[in-house]
């Protein structure tokens, strides 16, 4: 029987939605304990289920706390969770709270894996005919050497075959260009490691306009670059939502065409979300690491949990361990 | 009087747009001569106008010419037209051509600006709210050290001053984060330069996400990520484009709903539209250097002329010489 620790404090919206999404996970796994750390006043829903237990703690992270701040923070739910991952050897932690303070916290307490030097933060991304693409790092790190890229590669493989169960991933490296020798100097010398040893699955560069158009199952970035990619995306969906918004507003024409035409739009609407995506994962650490969405809702979170759920079932810790 | 030289083989429609672009900025410009290059039969249309002298090129510099390669196409539009504007000391160049191979070959033939130590190339992007925000470099390097990112924030805020018309621009550093010590280590080095010397109009960070609500004026970033940073928008409008046409095409009652709101949708298209911001310009070598989209039109070459005709009548390259 598999255990997850949750950090019930950490989302936006409150404990509401990470206690509706633990009592979602529930009804469809029945193989799965959680311990559910947060102010008990506000968990009352979870009593009583002999699934879960209940930690109290009195604290909430904010948002903007720093990896020093959050080490001290130890009456917060965050760091308590991350620390009963460790001291009881659960099989994943989740948390929707400060990004930055989890991913420090989770990499201080449990370690990075021997030979891997750099935790990488991984998300999958909608691509344009509906498969995802998974792409990291895209936060972790404010800059990567040529060899932690080609330990991403390594890391982004095992997570495309096990989370997306696909059996030979095709891998790309980001860059400024299709050619090999195009690309920041980590990316040419990744590039060359990569192409030298036949690493499985090694297809090349993709520029950054072609990464969401469901070729690529693996996308290998820095960290800095990998969080300008997911912003920028983010932010150029945001504004075309907005928008095509003002564009069915404009008049009373435009308003009956979109109740004509709303369909396909709440398909696209749907396509786009990345709710039931649940998360990223930070691969490296000794641990099933999940950071949900700050912006979560239950259903996002019941997604994260699964997420976290599924790579503690598939123990990707020891198969990124084994370097396999 | 300006003389601008141009390259007319370069764009992937061939010379009619150029030719068709020549004519256009003409008869809005009385103030400017034309140094037409390339092969003299395809400009016939441009031939017994005083204002236009043609120059005979053989040879067409394919878009994946090298920078070895483009110094050796002596009979290249490409390469003759940037050897006119030195020799003969004109006011600017101007193709559609091969980005990395008219870089290059404007760099070398051309020179840097004494203390500036790499180009930048800089675009406008159209925003949330319609002004434009100009992006530098989003291509030109592989890598900055933060001098540089200084550098580009100076010949930023000069090119904002003098093709936007607006006096105090808002300059900001793209970053993984708001806060000051974010980034990668020249982002926060090129930050702390930028503070401690007061830069003028200095406002900080700004994440990818936010980049495009129409707040900054400038937004400086290293060419690597600079690139991935214009791809990934581009890529996602991509995206989003063909999922609001597949919306539409959905059924008859999505195709009635498409006539009743397609205005709105054609406005926003106008929005979206790159053409007339008509490319990107080299800014820090000694002469006006502007690339034009591969696949621009008439009317997007005519503003490519512009932007041309505008740097070179407020003489930007004596101003960043100057430091202003």
């Amino acid at each position: 029987m598999l255990t997850l620790v949750v950090d019930c404090m950490g989302s936006d919206a409150g404990s509401s939605v990470t206690v509706q999404g633990i009592l979602d996970f529930l009804k469809i796994n029945n193989e799965c304990n959680i311990i559910a750390v947060g102010k008990k006043e506000e968990l009352t829903l979870l009593e009583g289920n002999p699934k879960i237990e209940i930690v109290d703690a009195r604290d909430v992270a904010p948002m903007t706390i720093s990896p020093l701040e959050v080490m001290r923070a130890r009456e917060s739910s965050l760091y308590k969770a991350v620390n009963i991952m460790r001291e009881r050897k659960c099989d994943g932690v989740i948390s929707a709270g400060s990004t930055g303070g989890f991913l420090s916290c989770a990499t201080i307490k449990l370690k990075m894996i021997e030979g891997i030097s750099r935790a990488a933060l991984v998300s999958p991304f909608p691509t344009k005919d509906g498969t995802p693409t998974a792409i990291l790092d895209i936060g972790a790190s404010n800059e990567n050497t040529a060899d932690q890229l080609v330990q991403f590669a390594r890391m982004g493989r095992l997570y495309c075959q096990h989370v997306f169960d696909i059996k030979e991933p095709k891998v790309y490296l980001l860059s400024n260009g299709l050619e090999d020798e195009k690309g920041s100097p980590e990316v040419k010398e990744a590039h060359r490691l990569l192409k030298e040893s036949n690493f499985p699955g090694f297809k090349g560069n993709v520029e950054a306009r072609d990464a969401l158009d469901g070729h690529c199952d693996v996308i290998v970035t820095g960290g800095f670059t990998g969080n300008v990619f997911l912003k920028s995306s983010e932010g150029m969906a945001k504004m075309m939502s907005s928008m095509i918004k003002k564009a069915f507003k404009r008049n009373i024409f435009s308003k009956i065409g979109y109740l004509l035409s709303h369909k396909g739009f709440d398909d696209m609407k749907e396509k786009m979300d990345y709710h039931s995506y649940g998360g990223a994962i930070l691969l490296g650490v000794n641990g099933v690491v999940v950071k949900a969405h700050g912006s979560a809702n239950a259903y996002s979170f019941k997604c994260a949990l699964n997420v976290a759920y599924r790579m503690a079932k598939n123990d990707i810790v020891s198969l990124l361990k084994k370097g396999e």
